[in-house]
């Protein structure tokens, strides 16, 4: 179904969805800050020694906020060529889980944790950045990632299956003595070891463990050697366009040249007349 | 020794070994999930809570993969046309770790590690990923890793240098009154931080000790670079098909040339007529 | 306004500000090696047992550098040709911060932590290595940062939304019971953990939070290929300045050819005759 | 002064020195095998249970190791072609070092840190390595490494100086109660975290703190991409020498050519006949 640009709705269409306008990117700047602040508003709320300080201001503003996203919601709702289809697109749902919360705390007494769901409105500031000048960047990074996710599963693969058998090892040579109360938490161990984390929670204390762990830390700084070189030689691979502004024009065939070429590679036009 | 495709030992070893057919395909599914489970049993029986709760439950599923796995096994010992191949192949030797295990409990009475040896069956899963679409992604992840293997021992054996005389600079520096009781602990501190894990468990107490350590992070941070060069180098040398869907094939010699070549490269040959 | 090199402020600001002459480069060594040592001598003031037993040598090396510190400053001030560009310029203010705080001891009893302020002259030594040959590596250095600020920024908004939502679901999995008190605190975890740094401080406690903790490790692991493979790609594309030493020059034409070359690529001239 | 390789001096010279004859090849072997044990005696000896239960076997076998590279030691003396140049070369000096410990012992009652000098022998092994295959990547890693030498020196004090400041400005944040007790220990904790070690002895305690921390490690995170990119690109350049497995050689001129051309580049000779 097509909408009349110049009905309200249509305009509430361009201003709302689109942001190649003038209105539609003051709308986009405007919902930036909005979704921001209530992102804060809800982690300060979290903090005890504020929540039992600022307690009236913070859901006054968490009221204000709900209201404001509400009337969005649906805006969105009607001003869309088909409502059903926002309704269940992946945005539709996480604007609907930036409201929800606040309205279920009426309801449910044991909301507490609920609440904290209003964190996901943070997503909601992609939908705005998808229409701005990030997305060639963010484009070419996808790229470079999706090209190399096949060979990034392998690598993962093999590294939880050593993750799997270090941790059995641990378990089996340091025992319940030492920390490594089971397997899991084993791997657990591994896992905080391979990748560099290094928490100290739990560590190796007999002398073969360490001897162990010493070889799963060098392996594991090793290993990140895979990933970064499968990224890289993607990313490089995916962005040949060079400089563009070191090409010049063919005048016969149209086609982009090097600057230094004397003659046009695909027709045989001298160029540099 | 042939096997008669056709004869019960031929359609067994086809469904067990082979892939590419369909029956093969679908035991390589039911053995991929079956191996998976029982791996996670594995793990499971190991956290105290769990084992105490539900004994019975894990007991009749190991019992139950025992079985399977055994049953699988003599098949696999049946259908292979060089049973002793088999059995002291790579895989022969993992499949028999996967069910010998279960039965020497019966055997010896302090088995509680040797169960632990059951992770191994872990190591099947590699055997049917082998024979999957993951296969080339892996190869090119192995030849660049081979190929930069002498390179990659060069450097360990310099890392492994330098964690022993740093670390016998940190025992005499810091000494045993503050954790670095001997050279082989001092070595495992050494590797500890030169890795960037950083657990915690042994720290530089002394004015030396931390400024020693500073040195130590500063150059693992920077040493981390070389295996990276190495291995980006390596997989950017081992992987020159870029996208074979942009090439066409030249009609007269059947070369393959890029879409926006006009003549062929190798014969000449006008391409796009 | 320009400035007559013969008379005693051109002479001033060719010694002070220059540094391609012989006075020049010889003023900027001495003023390095008083910089890094006034440094040191803020930081050894810090430290409580120095502090106590060399008060008085360290408050006497304060003092000279101080007084040679504002002489200088008075100095640039007068042969500088507009005072107060360089008043207000980066530097300028820089070198004010470098002897202000000295002075305000005196007006200001709590000026403890005001006299940290004088770590700052620590950035007049760019100032000096601004005018040596590290220039050019560092303009390479800051060409690929600066040409990949815009995918970085991407990456970074990418980890920054990452770990508040992770910081928010182990705020609620692991619960103040376990130190993650606030969703800020949870997000500082979060941080902590994808980073590799893992000091340790907050560590997850439940089964969940330990699956939980493992995804976001591994993530993190991987995701740090992401910024190398950005930066290396940078480099590469502003380093094509491969190895000029194996270069000839076309006597006909004056183009740069390789040594290999047999005829000039560009206008056919015989190389090597 | 040439020496006869017929003599005595001359023979032992061939044996002792060089690595490319049948006996210099099985001297180099053994020695190996002498020094990794050697070495591996003396962190042994460190570790207080070991050393008190087989003190006797370490002592006797330290008189042995000693007493053999005494031995070794006067031979290269010996055999040199001139004495004083070795006495005084890097691995003359690491020689000495390698015995002189243990009968400085005889002399000094203190001599406890004295014999982990002895861990120097260690050193030795890269004298025995540099005659061997592997001095060709070696080579390769060392070029890299160097040409980036100075843009690494670049970005290692741009490290220095954040890493002054970071410390600095938590000094004044988080201050002596929370441990941070002197400029100098921030610098320590701001290196402990930028290059993400994080053993977690200093962490922050004040909200104000865990930010600027989150901002360093991030920080950390990003910059590690800098060395790695450096090395990469130096790397990739200093290994043209793709595989030459894959070259053929031109019968006319005897250039070597890639497999897939079919006339010679340099002189026109149709290759394949």
């Amino acid at each position: 179904m097509a909408i009349d640009r110049k009905s309200l709705r249509g305009k509430l269409f361009i201003t709302i969805f689109g942001a190649h306008t003038r209105p539609g990117r003051q709308f986009d700047l405007i919902l930036l800050w909005l979704i921001l602040l209530s992102v804060l508003t809800v982690c300060l709320e979290s903090v005890p020694s504020i929540r039992s300080q600022y307690h009236n201001i913070l859901h006054a503003l968490e009221v204000f906020f709900t209201i404001v996203f509400t009337i969005e919601y649906f805006l969105r709702l009607y001003s869309h060529p088909s409502p059903l289809k926002y309704l269940f697109s992946f945005f539709g749902i996480i604007d609907l889980l930036a409201i929800i919360p606040f309205y279920l705390t009426f309801l449910l007494p044991a909301g507490h944790f609920l609440v904290t769901i209003r964190i996901l409105r943070l997503l909601r500031v992609f939908r705005i950045l998808k229409l701005t000048s990030f997305v060639h960047h963010a484009h070419v990074l996808k790229t470079a990632i999706a090209a190399s996710l096949q060979k990034i599963a392998v690598f993962m693969l093999t590294i939880v299956a050593l993750v799997l058998i270090i941790g059995t090892i641990m378990y089996v040579v340091e025992g319940e003595q030492h920390g490594f109360t089971s397997i899991p938490q084993s791997i657990y161990w591994a896992i905080v070891t391979i990748t560099t984390v290094g928490y100290g929670d739990l560590t190796p204390k007999t002398a073969v463990g360490q001897v162990i762990s010493s070889i799963v830390m060098i392996m594991g700084y090793a290993i990140i050697a895979v990933p970064t070189g499968i990224v890289t030689v993607e990313m490089s691979r995916t962005q040949p366009e060079k400089k563009k502004s070191e090409n010049t024009e063919c005048l016969s065939c149209g086609k982009s040249m090097p600057v230094s070429a004397n003659y046009c590679s695909h027709c045989g036009h001298h160029l540099h007349e």
